[in-house]
């Protein structure tokens, strides 16, 4: 028996582009994936015996190197009863299988009414992944599938199949017993393994793969597909490290800096001394003289040695250039703001591999090109060229492809809402640093508490997944992944060159690294909000109060259909402070009609007593208030919500509204800086709620 | 041959509660749906002859009247190939056949790999309803089904095909014919016909229809399930009509008028005074006396005769008899504030009894119990005692089974937003008036541009659909349906007395009835504020601008992936303009990334000119505006939106901001009074276009 690596070394030799489903299949048994049991033959009287040996009814199948598609191509007979029959297909397939070089498989019949898929493909940026799914017709009809990175853990084997939309059929159904989960997950961390050792595998396709009626899945149909294999193509970093130049510089100096209000190279200046920025800053302009209480020095020749970081805000064309006298001048680490590189033209491009040598040659790090800056409030210090004033100082750090978070969102962030930021990292086009370094230095930041990141590109995707599967045990990390429709990605043109991956394999990826995907803008600051005042709920289970029975069965509907979040019973001391509280009545449970008791006892006393015993009840993981609020209802001091926001810091509280327009943004001013965050509509909480509860999953995943 | 009737009371007089599969299927022959080709045998000569003419493979079935879930009990033999296996399995059949008083079934095994699901239920408050999807195992495991209520027309039937997310196994896939429409939709249509025709009908299941390689479906198993037929439920009306009563009062009494402020009985009157009511208004409290310049008469038999309007604000236990009073007085329509009646517990469900027999005895019209009151802005009243001052005038109405509208969401909207309401109706528990009737009041009231519902059951579901069905087609109507998870539904038990059918077939009926159905309460303002002021959208083709283009990808994807909205290519014309007016290193496009242009030639000119091209383009349905204002950046004086949305009254145009949040406020003040709406956080607008677009899509329904 020839042994795997031999199967793909002859076929490769042959100059075979695909196995044979016998061949395919030998591999697949080499590594413990169950088969059919069957014979490949060239002659009748071969086939004659084969089919007694196994058993009527048989399958016959056209077999060869370069066979795919055979249903389609009317290369496979199913359910041949007897021998006349045999002779009679076989003869049609001999001359077939003759003239594409191959023989004639004679197979058992497998039977079982639920067909899978498993496979491997090796993607472009995360190598070889493993899918699994809905087979047969299904599998191109409904596109249920999951995909995980190789090697999968058991756990990752088990958690894909819970994936899939269609998993019921993996259970107890219609008289079937349950398929054999053991094996099954064997056999997706077997495919994973075949990729990972033997490169030339570009793609394996079992389907379907039967589960036969005791549970016991069946490779019925396989087909591996080959290329030579390809050098990995990850690019070498001349240099590491090296980020707390930007982060933590002692010393800063802009190159470009600008007399005329309004520009890039003035506006940096004044959010570098509007956040007191406690370092040297240097200026240089060569016109010289003074800019805002500054000496402007003439050129980079012209400045100090061994200055941490140089913000460049120059043109494109002389960005490579600056790059070069810096460094010439020890400096480590270098922003580059210009845009008109790679996301332009090809004259761009040209410019962009200039500043990558530049950045090579040198040994420098950089962020950049295209990039809006960066911000550590720690270190009072940003690089963003848009105006910010004083930006508000926090726990929650963003790592964004876009220039956003460090300008116009930074400034609703700032104008709009109540928490503040460690670090902000604004990416541009990645040409030097890149996600994955800054996601490992946030993870060691005592100044970051969460993470987000928004990418429409991630540039070394294994690196990231490494890093944050590491980071997800103890920070929760957040990504907006834009671009995965194909408008999205058309969009993304515009904005950065980036090519996104297959969004399933990402989705996968991102699964097995704990980190949570959440698909607004809005929950960016939204979540973020709630993470910077309070802990991570520890589950799903939902309890809150509303002052109205519309809003406590819309919202319960809304979590349990949309939100993967429970709104479970309390326990029965708890019910029964509750019913004790409020009028006899209304019948009380969670969620909590918060109004007969308001209009008897008050609204204080009512939100305050209802609240407290929800956060006290062993069976709810995070309270939401729903305040009604009006003159005549009612305006209650606040100061009990933030107490009893005090008395329970291992539960989130987060607070919402009904009402009057102005006592709601009265009580965000008010809760708000005192650690409760609040949301203007209703579902808000409920939606961040459901991320977060996401990441604590991911925090305490196998 | 008997006829369908006759093997249908035959079957109930030998108080079967189901047909066999030979007696259902035979059914499904007499309305044109194909099935297999089947002989009914009970020795084993015939089976032998049978299985001869039907020709090799056979399937064998034991048949009898009560057998249901065949292939779990082991009475089903697929893929027979020859005489001797026949003749075996008959002999381990026969005896079960006969012990089970039926036959066994020899049946031809029909070819497909394509297995659907067609059948029929009876729904208690639909009717006969017919269900579409995925067949075999696949039902059970995937749920992937759609209803319609019968009859279909022959849209009906297409449209709940595309419905379900396996729809791609109905056209041309792996090799395979697309499934003949005509005939499925056929099958479905006549499914209805049975259900219609035949209401001892209870439920009818095939599964699986399976789908010949050509294209051809053909019920392989069918179970028709009977039932006595049961009398109709639908409650009879002793009046209907006579709703101006309650909108267009021109006089109203207060029973239990208050003398005490905060009070309900007080705050009502304070509600009529402030919206200025131009009728007469009577107050009725023991005491007598003066209360708020009105005279206070001490009982209902010192009021004059004729009154339109009484608001009974008194305990539930006096209601019926204040009913019966003011009836005697000529009183024609009542509002019945009190809770406390089934919604709480069986006295109050003797008491709800007693009022609807006050109702019925007097032929008054009712709303209530249980309600918090109704609005009618037009005529400057309404009945609500929860405090709300004036109350905006607008063009929207809202029916609702809870009283939010008429309470604390109302004040939200008259102190949040810039808009206001038509007609508003909080239903209570729906003793006497009903959704269905305000519905067609509001369908013919030239005031209501658009109908917001919130229910939490219906009543009579039927005729509400047959009324939407109408109003539909001129008038956008919206529904948030609660209480549609079972967590959700059990919430709504605390709230008013009501059962949901199943969700599915909800959906299919509001589908066929052109109401479009929302899932989040905000959307209930947010899409009102929206239609208020613009046009509905007349496709769902969305142009927009965004200072960023990660808000550009994020929002494109939003559109595409979630919000069923197109975000296409301009015209060249269009996009030329738009390449124009912006920096050449920028490649435009919709959407459009504005900042380029505003950087270079101000922020007005970039979105006035980029806005004005999206709202001329005839690719382009509706147009959404991200609008960066800061400081530094420019806030340019925004006449030119108010213009560019006078200039172009067919598209909706949106505003959305990114910026500094006064500024978002002062736009919002200064956009909404004239007719801009504005949405604090990005992904509103495209949540409300893409509910209002599929509101134009029912308008122009086949």
């Amino acid at each position: 028996m020839k042994s795997v690596k031999e199967i793909i070394s002859d076929a490769l030799a042959a100059g075979q582009k695909t196995l044979s489903e016998y061949d395919s299949k030998r591999i697949l048994t080499a590594y413990g994936i169950s088969t059919t049991q069957e014979i490949l033959v060239d002659k009748l009287a071969e086939a004659e015996v084969a089919a007694e040996q196994i058993g009527y009814p048989v399958a016959l199948k056209v077999c060869a190197a370069e066979v795919i598609h055979k249903s389609e191509q009317g290369l496979i007979k199913l359910g041949i009863s007897d021998l006349s029959e045999l002779r009679h297909v076989y003869e049609s397939f001999a001359l077939k299988a003759q003239s594409l070089g191959g023989g004639v498989l004679v197979q058992e019949m497998v039977k079982g009414s639920r067909e899978l898929v498993i496979g491997l493909t090796r993607d472009a940026h995360f190598g070889p992944c493993v899918m699994f799914g809905l087979g047969g017709i299904f599998t191109e009809a409904l596109g249920d599938v999951s995909f995980r990175v190789a090697p999968l853990t058991k756990h990752d084997a088990k958690e894909m199949c819970g994936e899939i939309k269609g998993q019921k059929i993996l259970h107890k159904i219609r008289g079937l017993e349950p398929v054999k989960m053991d094996l099954l997950s064997q056999y997706l961390k077997h495919l994973g393994q075949i990729g990972l050792e033997h490169p030339a595998v570009r793609e394996i396709d079992v389907n379907p793969l039967i589960v036969q009626d005791g549970g016991q899945p069946v490779a019925v149909d396989a087909l591996i597909v080959l290329e030579e294999p390809k050098p990995q193509n990850f690019e070498a970093k001349s240099v590491a490290g090296g980020l707390d130049k930007f982060f933590e510089p002692k010393s800063v100096v802009v190159i470009g800096a600008s007399f005329t209000p309004r520009k890039a190279g003035n506006d940096v200046i004044q959010n570098i001394l509007a956040n007191e920025f406690g370092g040297k800053l240097f200026l240089v302009n060569p016109k010289g003289g003074e800019l805002l209480g500054h000496k402007v020095h003439p050129s980079i020749r012209d400045l100090p040695e061994g200055i941490d970081l140089a913000i460049i805000i120059l043109p494109a064309e002389n960005t490579p250039q600056a790059i070069r006298d810096c460094a010439a001048k020890g400096v480590k680490a270098v922003v580059l703001a210009a845009g008109g590189f790679a996301e332009v033209d090809d004259h761009g491009e040209s410019l962009q591999a200039q500043t990558l040598k530049a950045i090579r040659d040198t040994g420098v790090r950089a962020i950049g090109p295209n990039t809006s800056g960066h911000i550590s409030t720690p270190h009072h210090f940003t690089s963003s060229f848009f105006p910010l004033g004083k930006i508000p100082r926090g726990n929650v750090s963003y790592i964004a492809q876009t220039g956003n978070f460090a300008t116009h969102t930074m400034r609703y962030i700032a104008t709009g809402e109540n928490f503040g930021v460690a670090r902000v990292m604004g990416l541009g086009n990645k040409l030097d640093v890149e996600e994955s370094e800054i996601l490992e230095y946030y993870s060691r930041d005592t100044e970051t508490k969460a993470i987000f990141m928004y990418l429409e590109s991630i540039k070394r995707p294994l690196r990231l997944c490494e890093v944050a599967r590491k980071v997800t045990r103890f920070k929760p990390v957040m990504l907006l992944k834009s671009g995965s429709t194909a408008e999205g990605a058309d969009a993304a043109v515009a904005h950065t060159a980036a090519l996104a991956s297959d969004d399933r394999i990402i989705n996968g990826a991102l699964r097995q690294a704990g980190i949570v995907r959440v698909y607004q803008y809005s929950h960016l600051f939204l979540a973020a909000k709630a993470i910077s005042a309070m802990p991570l709920p520890k589950g799903n289970r939902v309890g809150f109060l509303a002052p109205s029975g519309a809003m406590l069965v819309c919202l319960t509907d809304l979590c349990c259909r949309q939100l993967e979040l429970a709104v479970p019973a309390v326990e029965e001391k708890t019910r029964h402070y509750l019913q004790k509280i409020s009028p006899p009545f209304i019948r009380m449970r969670n969620p909590v009609d918060s109004w007969p008791a308001a209009a008897t006892k008050g609204v204080q006393f009512a939100y305050r007593e209802g609240t407290e015993a929800l956060l006290e009840d062993p069976n709810i993981d995070a309270v939401v208030m729903i305040l009604m609020i009006t003159d005549e209802t009612g305006v209650p001091p606040l100061d009990f919500v933030v107490d009893l926001a005090r008395c329970y810091p291992e539960k989130p509280l987060y607070v919402t509204f009904t009402g009057q327009k102005k006592h709601m943004d009265n009580a965000k001013a008010f809760l708000e800086p005192q650690g409760v965050p609040t949301f203007p509509l209703i579902e808000q909480p409920f939606e961040v709620l459901s991320i977060l509860a996401r990441c604590h999953q991911a925090m305490i995943r196998p």
